[in-house]
């Protein structure tokens, strides 16, 4: 048998990692390392710095790959990311069947906490629908960017008792405004709301040495967040970014 | 400057712990333990556990005060949680004036993730606002039980660039149903939607060695988990559950 770990790296900050995560890296004989172009070669690094810290005897092999391309032209968003999933699943099932030896541990360190908006589980059940099954796999939960910006901001994620949206740029509507998290947002969705009487907790590459953090009431920062955001994405080719909204109490 | 830390701890796991969570814990001078009676006198343990495992030279001190019980009687739900807030706001405000010594960093070890469902920093922002200000503080977040559920399951916490509803038994309702989170349910609000197309992935006690995990199409396993609640709440004293519940594809 062969195993798979998805570990949770953390959102930025190498020190999100969980013992347990550390644990799992220590038994790990390959990594693989999807590598998406020019502008995640921060990201990669940001891996391979992890496993040279945390890793007490470095015996593992990294094995890179180029990550298929997304075919952003595809009508449906949906049926886009399908495909690329498909592509994807052929990628792994490559993978774990010529780079991975029997009753070896490989792993994928995912960016974050692994259950939230990162498609490698969903890929890997392609991998067995498919007919790869000569493996099992593991998931070790870790801090995402959620935590990690409510940590910073020191706010909670929930007024009391009350539910949370986590939700993506696209998708964020006027229903959600009472208590929400948006994520994957490349158009600043917020902007949208700058006539509701909102509070607006942002932030951008938390947990690194670039971090930024804004908050106050969205009519005041919308613009300063905007900015800022622009800057920052110019100046070092890429940008992660994260807000909590919630209505002014 | 007093500084207080609130640091997540991860939801039963002792391994969830975090490299910052073992670095801010190794900082600390007090730790204030809310004693909320026999029921939870196992949550103190793990707690206690997790200082012992993790603090390499231990010269710290543990304060152990008595939570004030919250009056379930009031009428409204919110004015009965506000009071018990401003309640253990006068407990947290005697803590950091008599307890901690200046220049001392204390400590509040929190279940999970500090931001979800969580009064700590609500009541901290209280202390504040009743003139009590000679600290400061700081918060680490934790893996939630959430994120246990899911990586416990192996599945993703959402569909692919869907949004994710946290929320309580108590705020469950029908437009959850495409994707939802459940945590503080006593009374299986589940069991309301058993006749939709749904599945659901169920944990008790998830990373600890009592764990019960059970997973399928709702109509099937709602009956399963049921009983099994019932029967692990009565042996054990008390029981703690999260499940994800989403429309079958
Ligand atoms: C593909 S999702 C992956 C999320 C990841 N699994 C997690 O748990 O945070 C990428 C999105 O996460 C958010 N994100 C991830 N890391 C971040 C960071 N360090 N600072 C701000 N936002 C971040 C951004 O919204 C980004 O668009
Ligand atoms: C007051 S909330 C605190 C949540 C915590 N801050 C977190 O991040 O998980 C308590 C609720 O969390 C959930 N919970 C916490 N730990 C759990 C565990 N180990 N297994 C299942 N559910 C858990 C249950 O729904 C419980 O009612």
């Amino acid at each position: 048998m062969k195993t798979l770990l998805l570990i949770g790296m953390g959102a930025g900050d190498p020190e999100h990692i969980t013992v347990q995560a550390i644990n799992a890296l220590n038994r790990v004989a390959v990594f693989f390392v999807l590598d998406k172009g020019q502008a995640t070669e921060d990201l990669v690094r940001l891996r391979l710095e992890i496993c040279e810290r945390y890793i007490r005897e470095p015996d593992y092999r990294v094995v890179q790959v180029s990550d298929p391309k997304r075919n952003n032209s595809t009508p449906s968003y949906t049926q886009g990311v399908e495909d690329w999933h498909e592509q994807r699943a052929e990628v792994f099932t490559n993978l774990i069947e010529n780079q991975l030896g029997e009753g070896e541990c490989g792993a994928f360190l995912l960016w974050g906490e692994p259950g939230l908006y990162d498609s490698t589980l969903r890929i890997l059940d392609r991998v067995r629908a498919n007919g790869c099954s000569g493996f099992d796999y593991q998931v070790i939960p870790g801090i995402s960017s959620v935590q990690a910006l409510a940590a910073r901001h020191r706010v909670p994620l929930n007024d009391i008792g009350q539910p949370i949206r986590i939700t993506t740029g696209r998708r964020l509507v006027a229903e959600d405004l009472d208590n929400v998290v948006v994520m994957l947002d490349a158009n600043c969705a917020f902007q949208a709301f700058i006539d509701e009487d909102l509070d607006i907790y942002w932030g951008a590459y938390i947990g690194t040495s670039d971090e930024i953090l804004i908050a106050g009431k969205l009519a005041d920062v919308c613009e300063q967040i905007k900015k800022t955001r622009e800057a920052a994405r110019q100046r070092k080719g890429w940008i992660m970014d994260t807000y909590l909204l919630r209505r002014t109490h």
